[in-house]
């Protein structure tokens, strides 16, 4: 007499969730320090101290029935100027205010633009390899269809030929994550550019609005300069939904957007139907303090380059232990193919070292296991070692 | 192709904030200080001292990447521990932490109770005067039936008749607020225990659990050292939907809790229904620092005495101009009759000396308007013979 389909999903608990939990029972016997737990993707390094002085700085100055009351349902106006602001000063784009509405954090914001888009018979459209939340947010938070896009695993860029298949007349949004999360590819210009004259074309065609949903919580944790494209600038249905997670190291904070170009056919209507969402999912307004906190650091991020230095430590043992990847270009996790088909029998194996890594399947990736290297740079040199021994079992 | 029901409610701009808008257009004609807004319930009292030396506390003493990082997704085994221990030292209950589902406030904890037990075809009975975004839920998060059961005007208890014809197979769950918002009144002992007799008999009639969703943000303020029947002791079935936003007075923060009691028919797998609700909602954690600060303050309120002088300020100077009004034993509302059937009409002429309210008709209780008085109590004083005035209009 319950939703069968909330108990299942509260039962059954995530894989990087079991591996964390195993992980934890194995510190107790063998010592914290000689468990390599690469399964959680919990930002390492603290926010930036400046972050801190901020918070500290507005509950002194702040009014207590002020600092911590109500906002507006979109959030605070002075923060929602500094989200635009932020953008158009690092990516050109010309947004306001008015773009923006302010959330409970990036899981958040893709279930409120699930909610406000959908209608009945809906198909999502998601490029694997990708966060495992995305088909439940579709199939349950607004009985979509999630359409699974196999992975381009030589280079982790689109699969078109299988994206143009996967799109039909019932193809309400395309969900991307770039930074990606769990391989770290980066879509490329070109990448950007295709996938937008194809979507232009599906929507002329089927004679409707087919919306991108860009995740990008990793945004800023790019490497060697890269510049990211920037989505919304190449096409204009796109709803960007973000989180300061990652960028400010603030993943319990629940606190990010969502940005509805002004560009998005019948954006004012969009924007509403983001606020309608919002209310019936049951958030008030984003939390007050930290809107306020993101708010001043929008430009700033975590000191990032820990993450750089253990992607190139990592990624270069890996590879001369004989492993096969794509480097990462963003995020803190690497993809390497799994050294057996069966990349559960791998994990498995990997135990024996106490290195724990997450299998590829739920990321849709079969064969591949993510490795999230947020983690002590001086970790990752002890595990090298024996993800070396690992290895030479296959040998 | 976007949701239309969601834009819908999206457009639809609260009566509430409405004249929220209307009140600071006033004010920048007249002052702010001769406008009377009683339109919000936003508390005017600080958050407890103590609570902003918790809150520096934190931010002083755990590293930041720790005290902002993601907590289990129920919430913090400590925190849950000391809203179980708050609870069980002033109503005698026995919950243990595992009772406890930490969440971004009440709104959030409703919406996620709602998801985890709604099955098709469910209704859900609410008595009158409510909350007017329950209707919201009901029918927009759940796709459920809202029952609304006539108000007992003359006490603000239950209409018993009504209710018990409103109880039929399909009823899922009753959503009841006490002390109640708009009204202020709180259900005696007696009232619950009907209550309970008659959705006991009602369980047994139709075979399946039928649940009592007990909304209780405002359960610390009462006034006259009143003591509150505590809802889970009389009947099983009952979740408690829990926020600190009037308590502590930090209703921007969005922190609170859904408890499960361990009678509840199959109550772990209606906790695990209640992870997978909130999972399904996007709501990955509660707010990891205003955890820990609600976990250290859970005992406390903020200084609810104005809130008691403005109730018996207000009380009596209505009384005196001629209106008619339960006594509010709780919250910070008041809920007199109109002096026309009309209360729209009223409230138009109320607006005349600058006296905002709000109709009574959102709240499921025509011909009442609901008087905010969580303000300085300077503002009652100065409100009251415009009040006067209004009322001689109609003698």
């Amino acid at each position: 007499m319950i939703s069968q389909d909330m108990m299942g999903l509260g039962k059954k608990r995530s894989t990087i969730r079991e591996i964390f939990e195993y992980g934890n029972a194995r510190a107790k016997i063998v010592g914290r320090e000689n468990v390599f737990d690469f399964s959680l993707g919990n930002p390492n390094v603290p926010a930036p101290s400046v972050l801190t002085e901020e918070l500290k700085g507005f509950i002194d100055a702040e009014a207590a029935d002020a600092l911590h009351g109500y906002t507006s349902a979109t959030g605070i106006e002075w923060v929602r100027e500094s989200m635009a602001e932020s953008l158009n000063s690092r990516f050109g784009t010309k947004f306001s205010k008015d773009n923006f509405y302010m959330t409970c954090g990036a899981a958040a914001s893709i279930c409120i633009v699930l909610k406000a888009i959908a209608c009945p018979g809906d198909e999502f459209v998601v490029p694997a390899p990708f966060f495992p939340e995305y088909r439940c947010w579709i199939e349950n938070t607004v009985n979509g269809k999630c359409v699974i896009v196999p992975a381009r695993t030589e280079d982790f860029q689109i699969n078109f030929e299988a994206f143009e298949a996967s799109i039909n007349e019932n193809t309400k949004a395309v969900i991307i994550n770039t930074p990606n999360n769990p391989c770290g590819a980066v879509y490329s210009e070109e990448t950007i550019i295709k996938l937008s004259e194809i979507l232009k074309a599906a929507q002329k065609k089927y004679g409707h609005a087919i919306y991108l949903i860009s995740d990008e919580p990793y945004r800023e944790i790019v490497f060697d300069g890269l510049k990211i494209p920037f989505v919304t600038k190449y096409y204009d249905n796109t709803f960007v939904c973000y989180s300061f997670s990652k960028s400010l190291s603030l993943p319990g904070e629940r606190i990010g957007y969502v940005l509805v170009p002004d560009e998005m056919e019948d954006s004012k209507d969009v924007y509403a139907a983001v606020c309608g969402a919002g209310r019936v999912l049951g958030y008030v307004c984003a939390p007050s303090l930290f809107q306020r906190v993101v708010g001043k650091c929008s430009i700033l991020t975590s000191d990032i380059t820990v993450y750089e230095t253990n992607r190139k430590l990592l990624y270069d043992g890996l590879i001369n232990a004989g492993f096969s990847c794509v480097k990462p270009q963003g995020t803190f996790y690497m993809f390497p193919r799994s050294l057996e088909a069966d990349e559960y029998a791998f994990c498995e194996r990997a135990k024996k070292y106490d290195l724990l890594l997450v299998p590829g399947t739920d990321f849709g990736c079969p064969g591949h296991v993510r490795i999230a290297y947020c983690v002590k740079t001086e970790t990752i040199e002890r595990a090298l070692p024996l993800f070396d021994k690992l290895a030479k079992e296959y040998k």
